[in-house]
């Protein structure tokens, strides 16, 4: 099921305050997280406008965790962190999605949690687009 | 495999410092964080010392992520929170553990992200025991 006001379902410019669409995988949909002071960071929200994880069936669970380590071995491919954090928050948004986060020793929030969005580190259109290229083949989409 | 300065991994005295082990299920460890500034807030640990999601085979992250569903709607169902965060932080601590920190609406934290430990809110011994025998009769173990 798809909400018209929802950015994850429709993967249109509702993405545009703070991502950009990278594709969909079996259960998820893939975005680029445009606030990059973690480099690599992405979201991965599950293909349905469901909030939360416990109203998925065991088989989207699967599915949609499958997604998350898919991504995130892509990352660690591309981008080498020392460890990803996850974090699932969207306490109004209604949509259930996943923040992989890269994390480097001993850099910018290492041994902590992660800001929502730290609001620091923005690149340009050329920038995302050659992290969202790496990001496709390494997926190979 | 199991990490002998792990408290995850020997369920003993060296979870003291921030929690207190509940159970086993079929791929984790339980733990109630002592902190309970969110009611309810619970760790989820892999039952074996690795440390990346990624680490985990198919069956391992299938088997892990019914457990947190299942002790999600444990929560659920003693709390009543409004929404569920789940964050995946650990640095430096080598074994793969979720927060699974209960929101409720307008209350502490609510629409942000959740800080790794808030320091303020602590409960009695009695308190802690009244909880953990609540989320062990809805787990049903």
């Amino acid at each position: 099921m798809k909400d018209q006001n929802c950015g994850y379902c429709m993967k249109n410019e509702l993405l545009d305050p703070f991502g950009i669409f990278i594709c969909e995988l079996d259960a998820s949909v893939v975005v680029l997280f445009k606030e990059q002071s973690h480099p690599g960071r992405c979201i991965v929200a599950f293909k349905d406008h469901k909030s939360e994880l416990t109203e998925l069936t065991d088989d989207e669970r699967n599915a949609f965790f499958a997604d998350v380590s898919r991504v995130a071995k892509a990352i660690h491919a591309i981008f080498h962190p020392n460890k990803i954090n996850y974090g699932a928050f969207g306490d109004s948004s209604g949509h259930m999605h996943f923040h992989l986060v890269p994390k480097y020793k001993d850099q910018f929030e290492w041994n902590g949690v992660f800001q929502m969005n730290p609001e620091k580190t923005f690149l340009s259109d050329a920038e995302y687009a050659g992290i969202i290229q790496k990001i496709k083949a390494e997926l190979g989409v």
